[in-house]
């Protein structure tokens, strides 16, 4: 999209493609090659990084003739280090796709959240693209959009100009922390949402709880535009 | 909208179309009719309504030849009392009209946050429609919409089914709160939105405050979308 050419595009797709991307680059992924089709996965697993495997989901469901589906805890390190990861998903990877003409695209889960925002402390334009799910919003992604944004004003020595939509989900960041603070499990919220309900449907909601780990993954992945591909580019895997 | 269709559209446009409509009604006009085009709302008070007043704005300013700009201080029950207004604004009036389809239109501002509530409170299926600008979410809008989820929760028995838009809007309004009730002005909050800073560029700041102020008007105006009159069903004008 134009509007994110003159900055920081930030992705989120807490359920489950981003948190599943930083887990997999955590557990010593190479480099995971997002892409929008299941036919495009295919080619690129199978000719271009020979030897990759293929991840993703339709439906939340695992691809037929796929390595893994979209669930954190497939990707551990013995199935995984030193590979390349084709991934395709419903939401994240067509958001990530939507983020070609920024300058920069990084990706963030609750699983690295303050690496991240300690990442665009001196950025300039930030935007931060929640996935949402078929077009509408969703609460867990907002959430951690609004972690980003209340971390980056304490970690900046001046105020950052938020805009209507980054101050609300500030508020409700506030909000929900004060809950967690209380006692209250993130997961407790994340299960609520829109996209933790679509994830109890299909079975998967250990998923929600593996999304929920706050900075687990100290790393921050970055998505180049040119080459296609997402690597690490501060912190790094257990296996590195 | 048709997804509208099946229960209490409830129209949201803070700064400034629903407060100075509340504000019309309780300065004791006898109805409100929203319309769309500038030229539709002359047809309606020469010919249609003989003798009503032309209310409302573009580019937020008064419309030439009209009696009333969008400012809620200007409808004064000396000018307006007994009156039919005509009343057309950029994104509030469209916003009434994308409610058609629904079974029934009520209008709220912060002016009467708590009357609107309590008459939501035995409705089945309720839809929140904030009427933004230009269509991007303004945050005054949202955190009216949260005032009203949170009021709703706590006036009912039975929690109400939330979706993730209201559960974040609320989120949002219980931060806010927390801040008014250390002694922060709402108005404060409104003034730093898109929707406040819109009309600190015009010189209309003092609509600002006039739409923060809670509660002063507990009336229910309902939008009868088959005589197209926007007239109090519940509370009642001072005059009256």
């Amino acid at each position: 999209m134009d509007e994110l050419a003159d900055g920081t595009a930030v992705v989120i797709d807490v359920l489950r493609a981003t948190t599943t991307i930083v887990t997999a680059l955590a557990a010593g992924a190479t480099r995971v090659i997002p892409c929008v089709g299941v036919e495009e996965a295919r080619w690129l697993a199978h000719e271009r990084y020979r030897g990759a495997r293929l991840g993703g989901e339709r439906g939340g469901l695992t691809i037929e003739g796929f390595d893994f589906g979209n669930s954190p805890a497939e990707y551990m390190a013995e199935h995984i280090a030193a590979k390349t990861l084709v991934f395709t998903t419903t939401n994240g990877t067509q958001a990530l796709r939507h983020c070609e003409r920024a300058k920069e695209v990084l990706i963030a889960s609750f699983l690295n959240v303050a690496a991240v925002a300690q990442q665009l402390v001196d950025r300039q334009v930030i935007h931060l693209v929640c996935a949402g799910t078929d077009g509408t919003i969703t609460r867990e992604d907002v959430l951690l959009a609004g972690a980003l944004v209340v971390q980056l004003c304490e970690l900046r020595v001046k105020d950052p100009t938020l805009n209507d939509e980054a101050e609300l989900a500030a508020d409700a960041w506030r909000e929900t922390r004060r809950s967690v603070a209380d006692g209250q499990e993130l997961a407790y919220f994340l299960r609520q949402s829109r996209g933790g309900q679509n994830l109890a449907a299909i079975g998967h909601e250990t998923d929600v709880t593996a999304a929920a780990r706050v900075d687990c993954h100290p790393i921050v992945p970055r998505y180049d535009t040119v080459t296609g591909e997402i690597v690490i580019v501060a912190g790094h895997s257990v296996a590195g």
